[in-house]
């Protein structure tokens, strides 16, 4: 397995960002032809999703997460910002392991979609982001 | 790595599709006893979800994302059906990727569970889906 | 791929029960350097999340899955406990097969992720769990 932790920068205010070209880079250097590369968030408050990017998706998540984990005062884990408790849930929902299939040296995303690291913690303004191609 | 794109019919409404049958049918061609399925669907507005069918449960399913993904008014990517917004925001929730193990040549699920295609977007009748078994 | 199936104690009531300790065992056993570790439950009512346990989003999390699934009538599929429908729609949204990374014959999850078992179902008060881990 061909294995490299990479650095993310998230920035200070929740997010949804676009890694589909460090993910791309990684399997070039990778020199594979075949097989899955796996995404991997070493962090508890942070997820990977593969949506499409730059058309308003990316906001509507991060507004529907809004809704579906408010960030108010039901959370019994409180430490940092209010409501940072939410982000502790996010992972059970968008989970921080993701894989896509590589085929002759190529990721095989569809035409509309972007892998992204999704982080609603501002806490946190850089991320780690584990990428490992396993050869088949 | 054994991969094989498959064309699965959905329909022109929202639909939890069953195909279970397709990757019986994949793993058993791909001849290998032990391994991974890696299930991958390379569309922007649906999901992969391991559940069981037949019993209601893929109708709640459908239902529940109503709940959860309302098709109202409120999403910035505005194109295709009222609504279409939520089944951009779905594959953040219901992942276009699962993982299945293979023992003995043969799909490792448990007596009630099915592998299923989640499409909330009735405006594709028809999907592709990538499967890929990686050998141990 | 070495694989071996795990039996969890989950009891009578909703559960996240934390399987890290098994789930490390499992990779010293396999004594492969590095690649993927596979966690699968075959059960219809169960998920896996990388959650951090221990401060309270353990219970964060069962409390917003009673907001987002509610054991209540609005379920077609009906046996077993008031409101079990839920349990059957939980895999879709906390899915039941999850990868992490194995890097030195380690398990490579940050500082404060937990793999864990989801189980609302407290009609099971044991859970299989597949552990597989597939080499490099």
């Amino acid at each position: 397995m061909y294995s490299e932790e990479i650095e993310v920068r998230t920035g200070a205010r929740e997010t949804v960002r676009d890694i589909t070209g460090e993910c791309t880079r990684f399997v070039q250097g990778a020199d594979a032809p075949d097989g899955l590369l796996h995404v991997f968030v070493p962090h508890a408050t942070a997820g990977v999703a593969i949506i499409e990017t730059g058309a308003g998706s990316d906001d509507d998540l991060l507004a529907q997460l809004r809704e579906l984990l408010p960030a108010d005062g039901r959370w019994s884990h409180r430490h940092g910002s209010p409501g940072h408790g939410r982000d502790h849930v996010l992972p059970a929902l968008v989970a921080p392991s993701m894989s896509v299939p590589v085929l002759g040296g190529r990721l095989a995303l569809g035409t509309w979609q972007s892998v992204c690291l999704v982080d609603t913690n501002g806490d946190n303004p850089s991320r780690k982001v584990r990428l490992s191609l396993l050869g088949g």
